[in-house]
């Protein structure tokens, strides 16, 4: 089963297009588990108990575990176990925004798909195909491509006017031809621009789209999904992280998180009635 | 003594202006090698002891050590520990091409130069400002953007004509404002593009690039050198990788290597007389 179909399951069963991002920050972790031998897994593993049935997929960052070292990149590789075992059906995205060269771009493609097992990944379009191909050839993972992004600076060079049209827009066409090959790209367009976000979903009627920004950062719900989702309701990732994991920081984190997670869950499910 | 300065010192003292990268690929080791238990570190630790007088500084990049898992990343940081204590002269840059919204930004950083001890690191420009300020903040280090990179798919988007000109002069005009606050910016510029390079070294009279893209990518040193050096015949960090580390895969790779890099070393000096 590829990454889209996997994905696909999970929306359905779950009847959810919410993702938990498990930005899993140590120096947020409820006091309690700071004394466990490792909390970055602890946490994770609390989380997903508590929200297994409500998501369609998690998103770790891998900002957070590489901020940990070797320790950190244990705790993500347990993670992604415990899931590919106790979940199988629920996708894991690597939100890693990474891109170098080919042959760089092929070890990366190797850590992030060979060695953590992710089965999709976030990278970067700034230089080009070739930065890129290397993920495309893993023909069931998923290659979801920065378009327009959630921050602030997300306007100094993806707004920028290029033979009258948005960056993000001529990144958005390129990503189309990109994934005529394996049909195995999506796109990142933030919620704080529910604008962007309709043109994209013009351009590209059927492809999901992974929408970070909401929750912290500010994107307005109803205008997502009302700019955002397909045809058929559907065709978006919708992440919230901070939101839903430091719901709470005493014993009960998990059963807090799991409460956000519903309540989020069920006011996107408003919007696709 | 902050990147500049160091980077300006080891440069003068081994006369060099030559970055030997440390893409330390598992597969391309000499056989000798594969049996050490730390494989990656042993080929490191004898490049460097090969060739620590004929540099400027080196540069790994993380990719290969991250397609490893956790051996890659211990042998990572056993390489910048070994340089720091050795060799404490040379500079040391991630090749990393990262950058997140902000908060995530700050926790590559931490990575980067908390937890691995770097000097500089690549960072890309597509997500704008507050994805870089994270590392910006780090005032002593070095943050090299991604401005026009080595490879082919480099054309997708940077070469995009942006309100007359193309989209990596609109990133070099930025960089030249972030650089402002701490002058610890450096760009990208990839020695495949000798015209590109002049454009931009005409806008940033006195910074430094780093310039990939020399032996295995085909760039022209003399080129690259008539166009790149400043006024004080400086100013470039130029890499080379493949062509020097795996110069040979036998017992000798690592004189091997010194041979290639003194090569190198002295071509580059050839015009800068």
């Amino acid at each position: 089963m590829n990454f889209q179909e996997k994905l696909e399951k999970t929306s359905k069963k779950n009847n959810s297009l919410l993702c938990v991002g498990l930005d899993t920050d140590i120096e947020k972790l409820p006091i309690h588990l700071k004394n466990d031998p490792d909390p970055l897994f602890a946490f994770n593993k609390a989380i997903i108990d508590a929200t297994h049935d409500l998501v369609c997929a998690y998103k770790p960052n891998t900002a957070y575990y590489e901020a940990q070292g070797t320790d950190g990149i244990t705790a993500l590789k347990k993670t992604i176990e415990y899931v590919n075992q106790t979940y199988p059906e629920i996708p894991l995205i690597d939100d890693a925004k990474r891109a170098d060269i080919g042959s760089t771009s092929q070890q990366y493609a190797k850590a992030i798909f060979d060695y953590l097992e992710f089965d999709a990944v976030t990278v970067n379009p700034y230089l080009g195909f070739d930065a890129i191909e290397p993920f495309l050839q893993y023909k069931d993972k998923g290659i979801i491509i920065l378009c327009r992004t959630s921050n602030p600076g997300a306007a100094d060079f993806q707004d920028l006017v290029v033979e009258g049209e948005p960056l993000y827009i001529r990144v958005a066409k390129k990503v189309m031809e990109w994934n005529k090959k394996h049909n195995n790209c999506l796109m990142v367009v933030g919620a704080t621009w529910p604008k962007q976000l309709k043109e994209i979903r013009t351009l590209a009627a059927d492809m999901f789209f992974l929408v970070p920004g909401l929750g912290a950062q500010g994107g307005d719900l109803k205008e997502t999904l009302m700019n955002g989702l397909t045809q058929e309701k559907s065709g978006l990732i919708l992440n919230a992280s901070r939101a839903i994991i430091y719901a709470s920081v005493n014993e009960d984190f998990a059963q807090k998180a799991r409460e956000k997670a519903q309540d989020l869950r069920d006011s996107i499910n408003q919007y696709r009635e």
